[in-house]
Protein backbone atom coordinates (compact mmCIF):
# COMPACT_ATOMS: atom_id res chain seq x y z
CA UNK A 1 0.00 0.00 0.00
CA UNK A 2 1.77 3.43 -1.26
CA UNK A 3 0.82 6.62 0.83
CA UNK A 4 -1.91 8.23 0.70
CA UNK A 5 -2.41 12.26 -0.01
CA UNK A 6 -3.35 14.38 2.90
CA UNK A 7 -6.22 15.06 1.02
CA UNK A 8 -7.33 11.38 0.74
CA UNK A 9 -6.33 10.81 4.41
CA UNK A 10 -9.05 13.46 5.55
CA UNK A 11 -11.79 12.21 3.12
CA UNK A 12 -11.66 8.79 4.50
CA UNK A 13 -11.82 10.07 7.76
CA UNK A 14 -14.72 12.08 7.06
CA UNK A 15 -16.20 8.70 5.47
CA UNK A 16 -15.43 6.84 8.86
CA UNK A 17 -17.49 9.79 10.37
CA UNK A 18 -20.07 9.54 8.49
CA UNK A 19 -20.15 5.64 8.50
CA UNK A 20 -20.11 5.50 12.10
CA UNK A 21 -23.49 8.05 12.14
CA UNK A 22 -24.89 5.26 9.88
CA UNK A 23 -23.70 2.48 12.41
CA UNK A 24 -25.14 4.23 15.35
CA UNK A 25 -28.53 4.57 12.99
CA UNK A 26 -28.54 0.74 12.50
CA UNK A 27 -27.93 1.40 8.51
CA UNK A 28 -25.98 -1.83 6.93
CA UNK A 29 -25.16 -0.64 3.89
CA UNK A 30 -24.47 2.27 1.97
CA UNK A 31 -23.66 3.60 -1.89
CA UNK A 32 -20.85 5.53 -2.69
CA UNK A 33 -23.53 7.96 -3.72
CA UNK A 34 -24.81 8.57 -0.27
CA UNK A 35 -20.95 8.62 1.29
CA UNK A 36 -20.34 11.35 -1.42
CA UNK A 37 -23.23 12.77 -1.17
CA UNK A 38 -22.27 13.57 2.86
CA UNK A 39 -18.53 14.31 2.16
CA UNK A 40 -18.88 17.07 -0.36
CA UNK A 41 -17.24 14.68 -3.34
CA UNK A 42 -17.72 12.60 -6.32
CA UNK A 43 -19.22 9.25 -5.90
CA UNK A 44 -16.70 8.56 -8.38
CA UNK A 45 -13.90 10.11 -5.57
CA UNK A 46 -15.75 7.51 -3.03
CA UNK A 47 -15.10 4.73 -4.94
CA UNK A 48 -11.85 5.15 -5.55
CA UNK A 49 -10.30 6.16 -2.51
CA UNK A 50 -11.93 3.35 -1.24
CA UNK A 51 -10.51 1.09 -3.86
CA UNK A 52 -6.95 2.30 -2.80
CA UNK A 53 -7.44 -0.45 0.12
CA UNK A 54 -9.43 -3.43 -1.37
CA UNK A 55 -12.64 -4.11 -2.30
CA UNK A 56 -15.34 -3.49 0.07
CA UNK A 57 -18.51 -2.79 -2.16
CA UNK A 58 -20.88 -5.10 -4.08
CA UNK A 59 -22.03 -3.91 -7.44
CA UNK A 60 -25.67 -2.55 -6.68
CA UNK A 61 -25.72 -3.20 -3.31
CA UNK A 62 -23.25 -0.69 -1.63
CA UNK A 63 -20.81 -0.75 0.79
CA UNK A 64 -21.47 -3.05 4.07
CA UNK A 65 -20.97 -0.36 7.03
CA UNK A 66 -19.19 -2.38 9.89
CA UNK A 67 -16.85 -3.84 7.72
CA UNK A 68 -16.33 -0.51 5.83
CA UNK A 69 -15.84 1.28 9.10
CA UNK A 70 -13.27 -1.59 10.79
CA UNK A 71 -10.99 -1.55 8.13
CA UNK A 72 -10.55 2.24 8.02
CA UNK A 73 -10.08 2.40 11.31
CA UNK A 74 -7.39 0.18 10.63
CA UNK A 75 -6.12 1.63 7.71
CA UNK A 76 -5.83 5.18 9.44
CA UNK A 77 -4.35 3.61 13.00
CA UNK A 78 -7.63 4.74 14.66
CA UNK A 79 -8.36 1.39 15.98
CA UNK A 80 -7.06 2.30 19.23
CA UNK A 81 -7.42 4.82 21.87
CA UNK A 82 -3.92 7.06 21.56
CA UNK A 83 -2.37 8.77 24.83
CA UNK A 84 -2.10 12.81 24.46
CA UNK A 85 -0.52 15.35 26.61
CA UNK A 86 -1.61 18.83 26.48
CA UNK A 87 1.47 21.79 27.60
CA UNK A 88 -0.13 24.66 28.68
CA UNK A 89 -3.51 24.84 30.67
CA UNK A 90 -4.20 28.66 29.59
CA UNK A 91 -7.76 29.34 27.38
CA UNK A 92 -6.71 27.57 24.62
CA UNK A 93 -5.26 24.50 26.48
CA UNK A 94 -8.47 24.42 28.79
CA UNK A 95 -10.70 24.90 26.06
CA UNK A 96 -8.97 22.08 24.06
CA UNK A 97 -9.31 20.14 27.13
CA UNK A 98 -12.92 20.84 27.91
CA UNK A 99 -13.87 19.67 24.08
CA UNK A 100 -15.61 16.55 24.75
CA UNK A 101 -15.31 15.17 20.83
CA UNK A 102 -11.70 14.38 22.02
CA UNK A 103 -12.23 11.35 23.89
CA UNK A 104 -14.96 10.51 21.81
CA UNK A 105 -12.91 9.76 19.04
CA UNK A 106 -10.36 7.79 20.64
CA UNK A 107 -7.89 10.42 21.66
CA UNK A 108 -7.30 10.42 25.98
CA UNK A 109 -5.89 13.71 27.53
CA UNK A 110 -3.79 11.78 30.36
CA UNK A 111 -1.63 14.66 31.35
CA UNK A 112 -2.19 18.68 31.64
CA UNK A 113 0.52 20.26 32.13
CA UNK A 114 1.61 24.33 32.94
CA UNK A 115 4.68 26.26 33.91
CA UNK A 116 2.48 28.54 35.87
CA UNK A 117 3.33 27.77 39.68
CA UNK A 118 -0.22 29.14 40.36
CA UNK A 119 -1.87 26.63 38.07
CA UNK A 120 0.36 23.66 39.51
CA UNK A 121 -1.79 21.29 41.06
CA UNK A 122 -5.28 22.51 40.31
CA UNK A 123 -7.56 20.24 38.67
CA UNK A 124 -8.28 19.95 34.92
CA UNK A 125 -11.68 17.51 34.68
CA UNK A 126 -9.94 14.07 36.84
CA UNK A 127 -5.96 15.12 36.21
CA UNK A 128 -4.19 17.10 38.46
CA UNK A 129 -2.08 19.86 36.49
CA UNK A 130 1.58 19.20 36.34
CA UNK A 131 4.69 20.87 36.50
CA UNK A 132 6.34 21.57 33.12
CA UNK A 133 9.82 20.76 34.76
CA UNK A 134 8.31 17.09 34.86
CA UNK A 135 7.34 17.04 31.56
CA UNK A 136 10.01 13.71 30.55
CA UNK A 137 8.94 12.28 33.71
CA UNK A 138 4.98 12.75 33.19
CA UNK A 139 5.00 11.68 28.85
CA UNK A 140 7.36 8.55 29.85
CA UNK A 141 4.89 7.80 33.03
CA UNK A 142 1.58 8.20 31.33
CA UNK A 143 3.14 6.63 28.05
CA UNK A 144 1.83 9.58 26.07
CA UNK A 145 2.13 8.98 22.41
CA UNK A 146 1.14 12.75 21.31
CA UNK A 147 1.79 15.87 22.71
CA UNK A 148 -0.53 18.90 22.05
CA UNK A 149 1.34 22.57 22.57
CA UNK A 150 -0.94 25.01 23.74
CA UNK A 151 1.93 27.81 24.79
CA UNK A 152 3.58 30.89 23.55
CA UNK A 153 5.77 30.70 20.75
CA UNK A 154 8.92 31.07 22.40
CA UNK A 155 8.37 28.18 24.55
CA UNK A 156 7.34 25.72 21.60
CA UNK A 157 10.76 24.60 20.51
CA UNK A 158 12.23 23.55 23.51
CA UNK A 159 8.93 21.28 24.91
CA UNK A 160 9.54 19.91 21.45
CA UNK A 161 13.15 19.06 22.23
CA UNK A 162 12.60 17.99 25.59
CA UNK A 163 9.76 15.74 24.48
CA UNK A 164 11.10 14.04 21.70
CA UNK A 165 13.98 12.98 23.11
CA UNK A 166 11.80 10.87 25.72
CA UNK A 167 10.29 9.50 23.44
CA UNK A 168 7.13 11.46 22.35
CA UNK A 169 6.59 10.76 18.13
CA UNK A 170 3.84 13.33 17.61
CA UNK A 171 3.10 16.65 17.97
CA UNK A 172 0.09 19.10 17.23
CA UNK A 173 1.18 22.95 17.65
CA UNK A 174 -1.13 25.40 18.25
CA UNK A 175 1.36 28.18 18.94
CA UNK A 176 2.20 30.31 15.65
CA UNK A 177 5.55 29.41 15.19
CA UNK A 178 7.07 26.32 13.28
CA UNK A 179 9.46 24.00 15.06
CA UNK A 180 12.21 21.85 13.73
CA UNK A 181 11.26 18.06 14.68
CA UNK A 182 13.52 15.08 13.43
CA UNK A 183 12.69 12.73 10.78
CA UNK A 184 11.01 9.89 12.89
CA UNK A 185 8.57 12.45 14.27
CA UNK A 186 5.62 14.21 12.82
CA UNK A 187 4.39 17.55 13.67
CA UNK A 188 1.36 19.65 12.77
CA UNK A 189 0.93 23.34 13.71
CA UNK A 190 -2.88 24.28 13.84
CA UNK A 191 -2.02 28.08 13.24
CA UNK A 192 -5.09 30.14 13.47
CA UNK A 193 -3.78 32.97 11.61
CA UNK A 194 -2.43 31.46 8.79
CA UNK A 195 -6.34 29.94 8.33
CA UNK A 196 -7.44 33.60 8.37
CA UNK A 197 -4.96 34.69 6.41
CA UNK A 198 -5.81 31.45 3.38
CA UNK A 199 -9.64 32.54 3.84
CA UNK A 200 -8.32 36.29 3.27
CA UNK A 201 -6.90 35.00 -0.03
CA UNK A 202 -9.22 32.95 -1.19
CA UNK A 203 -11.85 35.63 -0.85
CA UNK A 204 -10.32 38.18 -2.43
CA UNK A 205 -9.62 35.34 -5.31
CA UNK A 206 -13.84 34.87 -5.53
CA UNK A 207 -14.17 38.66 -5.37
CA UNK A 208 -12.33 39.38 -8.77
CA UNK A 209 -13.72 36.03 -10.18
CA UNK B 1 -1.66 35.81 -12.41
CA UNK B 2 -3.11 32.48 -11.89
CA UNK B 3 -4.45 30.72 -8.97
CA UNK B 4 -2.07 30.17 -6.47
CA UNK B 5 -1.93 26.43 -4.83
CA UNK B 6 -3.34 26.55 -1.34
CA UNK B 7 0.51 25.33 -0.16
CA UNK B 8 1.88 28.59 -1.59
CA UNK B 9 -0.27 30.90 -0.17
CA UNK B 10 0.83 29.19 3.12
CA UNK B 11 4.50 29.55 2.12
CA UNK B 12 3.94 33.11 0.99
CA UNK B 13 2.24 33.88 4.04
CA UNK B 14 5.04 32.69 6.57
CA UNK B 15 7.46 34.55 4.20
CA UNK B 16 5.68 37.42 5.23
CA UNK B 17 6.28 36.63 8.40
CA UNK B 18 10.04 36.32 8.12
CA UNK B 19 10.11 39.70 6.18
CA UNK B 20 8.08 41.59 8.82
CA UNK B 21 10.83 40.40 11.68
CA UNK B 22 13.31 41.62 9.38
CA UNK B 23 11.66 44.96 9.04
CA UNK B 24 11.11 44.72 12.83
CA UNK B 25 14.84 44.39 12.92
CA UNK B 26 15.67 47.20 10.36
CA UNK B 27 17.25 44.27 7.72
CA UNK B 28 17.42 45.98 4.35
CA UNK B 29 17.64 43.18 2.18
CA UNK B 30 17.67 39.55 2.11
CA UNK B 31 18.33 36.16 0.67
CA UNK B 32 16.19 33.42 -0.95
CA UNK B 33 18.80 31.45 1.51
CA UNK B 34 17.50 33.06 4.53
CA UNK B 35 14.10 33.15 3.61
CA UNK B 36 14.44 29.89 2.86
CA UNK B 37 16.08 28.47 5.89
CA UNK B 38 13.41 30.11 8.28
CA UNK B 39 10.44 29.13 5.95
CA UNK B 40 11.79 25.47 5.87
CA UNK B 41 11.77 25.12 2.18
CA UNK B 42 14.74 25.61 -0.63
CA UNK B 43 16.10 28.63 -1.51
CA UNK B 44 15.20 27.59 -5.24
CA UNK B 45 11.21 27.42 -4.15
CA UNK B 46 11.16 30.57 -2.35
CA UNK B 47 12.59 32.03 -5.35
CA UNK B 48 10.04 30.32 -7.38
CA UNK B 49 7.19 31.33 -5.57
CA UNK B 50 8.19 34.84 -5.41
CA UNK B 51 8.92 34.96 -9.13
CA UNK B 52 4.98 34.40 -9.54
CA UNK B 53 4.17 37.84 -9.00
CA UNK B 54 7.09 39.60 -10.77
CA UNK B 55 10.85 40.38 -9.99
CA UNK B 56 11.90 41.46 -6.72
CA UNK B 57 15.47 40.79 -6.13
CA UNK B 58 18.66 41.45 -7.93
CA UNK B 59 21.22 38.83 -8.38
CA UNK B 60 24.02 38.51 -5.55
CA UNK B 61 21.64 41.58 -3.64
CA UNK B 62 19.14 39.65 -2.46
CA UNK B 63 15.57 41.14 -2.26
CA UNK B 64 14.36 44.49 -1.03
CA UNK B 65 12.61 43.60 2.43
CA UNK B 66 10.36 46.56 2.83
CA UNK B 67 9.35 46.30 -0.84
CA UNK B 68 8.55 42.24 -1.01
CA UNK B 69 6.60 43.00 2.21
CA UNK B 70 4.12 45.83 0.88
CA UNK B 71 3.67 43.50 -2.45
CA UNK B 72 3.17 40.15 -0.36
CA UNK B 73 0.60 42.18 1.66
CA UNK B 74 -1.12 43.03 -1.73
CA UNK B 75 -0.59 39.83 -2.90
CA UNK B 76 -2.76 38.10 -0.29
CA UNK B 77 -4.84 40.71 0.42
CA UNK B 78 -3.56 41.50 3.94
CA UNK B 79 -2.88 45.38 2.97
CA UNK B 80 -5.95 46.19 4.74
CA UNK B 81 -7.47 45.24 8.43
CA UNK B 82 -10.60 42.86 7.72
CA UNK B 83 -13.87 42.75 10.12
CA UNK B 84 -14.75 39.60 12.05
CA UNK B 85 -17.63 38.46 13.73
CA UNK B 86 -17.36 36.01 16.59
CA UNK B 87 -20.17 33.54 17.30
CA UNK B 88 -19.97 31.51 20.32
CA UNK B 89 -18.49 33.16 23.38
CA UNK B 90 -17.27 29.94 25.09
CA UNK B 91 -14.06 28.24 26.07
CA UNK B 92 -13.15 28.11 22.53
CA UNK B 93 -14.34 31.43 21.56
CA UNK B 94 -13.20 33.26 24.40
CA UNK B 95 -9.64 31.89 23.96
CA UNK B 96 -9.72 32.82 20.34
CA UNK B 97 -11.21 36.33 21.43
CA UNK B 98 -7.87 36.65 23.80
CA UNK B 99 -5.83 35.43 20.73
CA UNK B 100 -3.36 39.14 20.77
CA UNK B 101 -1.73 37.75 17.35
CA UNK B 102 -5.32 38.70 15.36
CA UNK B 103 -5.38 42.14 15.47
CA UNK B 104 -1.61 42.15 15.24
CA UNK B 105 -1.87 40.91 11.87
CA UNK B 106 -5.00 42.81 10.66
CA UNK B 107 -7.96 40.47 11.53
CA UNK B 108 -10.44 42.97 14.27
CA UNK B 109 -12.81 41.17 16.48
CA UNK B 110 -15.57 43.61 15.96
CA UNK B 111 -18.61 41.65 17.79
CA UNK B 112 -19.14 38.90 20.07
CA UNK B 113 -22.52 36.82 19.86
CA UNK B 114 -23.46 34.02 21.87
CA UNK B 115 -27.19 32.41 21.82
CA UNK B 116 -27.18 32.18 26.05
CA UNK B 117 -29.08 34.85 27.60
CA UNK B 118 -26.91 34.62 30.79
CA UNK B 119 -23.70 35.42 28.66
CA UNK B 120 -25.05 38.45 26.35
CA UNK B 121 -24.81 41.94 28.03
CA UNK B 122 -21.37 40.55 29.58
CA UNK B 123 -18.23 42.18 28.04
CA UNK B 124 -15.44 40.87 26.51
CA UNK B 125 -12.49 43.23 25.80
CA UNK B 126 -14.58 46.64 25.09
CA UNK B 127 -17.03 44.67 23.11
CA UNK B 128 -20.57 43.53 24.86
CA UNK B 129 -21.95 40.65 23.94
CA UNK B 130 -24.72 40.36 21.67
CA UNK B 131 -27.96 37.74 21.19
CA UNK B 132 -27.17 35.92 18.36
CA UNK B 133 -31.19 36.66 17.56
CA UNK B 134 -29.36 40.33 16.45
CA UNK B 135 -26.94 38.20 13.65
CA UNK B 136 -27.73 39.77 11.02
CA UNK B 137 -28.03 43.30 12.01
CA UNK B 138 -24.73 43.02 13.80
CA UNK B 139 -23.03 42.00 10.85
CA UNK B 140 -24.37 44.68 8.59
CA UNK B 141 -23.77 47.49 11.35
CA UNK B 142 -20.23 46.64 11.95
CA UNK B 143 -19.13 45.88 8.11
CA UNK B 144 -18.38 42.22 9.13
CA UNK B 145 -16.04 40.42 6.23
CA UNK B 146 -15.48 37.13 8.04
CA UNK B 147 -17.28 35.18 10.61
CA UNK B 148 -15.68 32.62 12.82
CA UNK B 149 -18.07 30.12 14.48
CA UNK B 150 -17.36 28.46 17.60
CA UNK B 151 -20.31 27.00 18.26
CA UNK B 152 -21.91 23.45 19.25
CA UNK B 153 -21.96 21.28 15.31
CA UNK B 154 -25.88 21.16 15.07
CA UNK B 155 -26.28 25.26 15.02
CA UNK B 156 -23.24 26.20 12.36
CA UNK B 157 -25.51 25.15 9.25
CA UNK B 158 -28.27 27.55 10.45
CA UNK B 159 -25.91 30.30 11.22
CA UNK B 160 -23.98 29.63 8.33
CA UNK B 161 -27.20 30.33 6.15
CA UNK B 162 -28.08 33.59 7.96
CA UNK B 163 -24.57 34.88 7.42
CA UNK B 164 -24.57 34.47 4.04
CA UNK B 165 -27.81 35.89 3.97
CA UNK B 166 -26.70 38.93 5.51
CA UNK B 167 -23.82 39.21 2.71
CA UNK B 168 -20.96 37.84 4.83
CA UNK B 169 -18.27 36.38 2.28
CA UNK B 170 -15.93 34.15 4.50
CA UNK B 171 -16.38 31.49 7.16
CA UNK B 172 -14.11 29.87 9.68
CA UNK B 173 -15.43 27.09 11.22
CA UNK B 174 -14.47 25.23 14.39
CA UNK B 175 -16.58 23.12 14.95
CA UNK B 176 -16.14 19.22 13.48
CA UNK B 177 -19.11 19.58 10.86
CA UNK B 178 -18.98 20.55 7.18
CA UNK B 179 -21.42 23.34 6.53
CA UNK B 180 -22.84 24.37 2.79
CA UNK B 181 -21.87 27.37 1.13
CA UNK B 182 -23.09 28.77 -2.22
CA UNK B 183 -19.65 29.32 -4.68
CA UNK B 184 -19.39 33.27 -4.15
CA UNK B 185 -18.71 31.94 -0.62
CA UNK B 186 -15.23 30.87 1.19
CA UNK B 187 -15.72 28.50 3.78
CA UNK B 188 -12.84 27.01 6.38
CA UNK B 189 -12.84 24.51 8.86
CA UNK B 190 -10.48 23.90 11.34
CA UNK B 191 -11.31 20.60 12.55
CA UNK B 192 -8.93 19.66 15.65
CA UNK B 193 -9.78 15.83 15.48
CA UNK B 194 -9.59 15.87 11.95
CA UNK B 195 -5.54 17.10 12.49
CA UNK B 196 -5.07 14.86 15.30
CA UNK B 197 -6.39 12.06 12.85
CA UNK B 198 -4.12 13.19 10.35
CA UNK B 199 -1.28 13.13 12.54
CA UNK B 200 -2.04 9.44 14.09
CA UNK B 201 -2.40 8.45 10.38
CA UNK B 202 1.63 10.23 9.80
CA UNK B 203 2.66 8.96 12.48
CA UNK B 204 1.88 5.03 11.77
CA UNK B 205 3.35 5.32 8.07
CA UNK B 206 6.69 6.65 10.25
CA UNK B 207 6.68 4.09 12.49
CA UNK B 208 6.79 1.50 9.34
CA UNK B 209 8.87 3.33 6.80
Amino acid sequence: MGKISDSAVRRLTLCLRHLEEFEAHGVETVSSGELARRGGGTPAQVRKDLSLFGSFGTRGRGYSVPRLAVRLREILGLSRPRRLALVGAGRLGSALFAYEGLRRRGFLIVAVLDCDPGKVGQRRGGLRIRAVSELERVLREEAVEIMVVAVPPEEVQGLVDRAVRAGVRGILNFAPTRARVPPHVVLKDVDLILELEALTYAMMRQARA
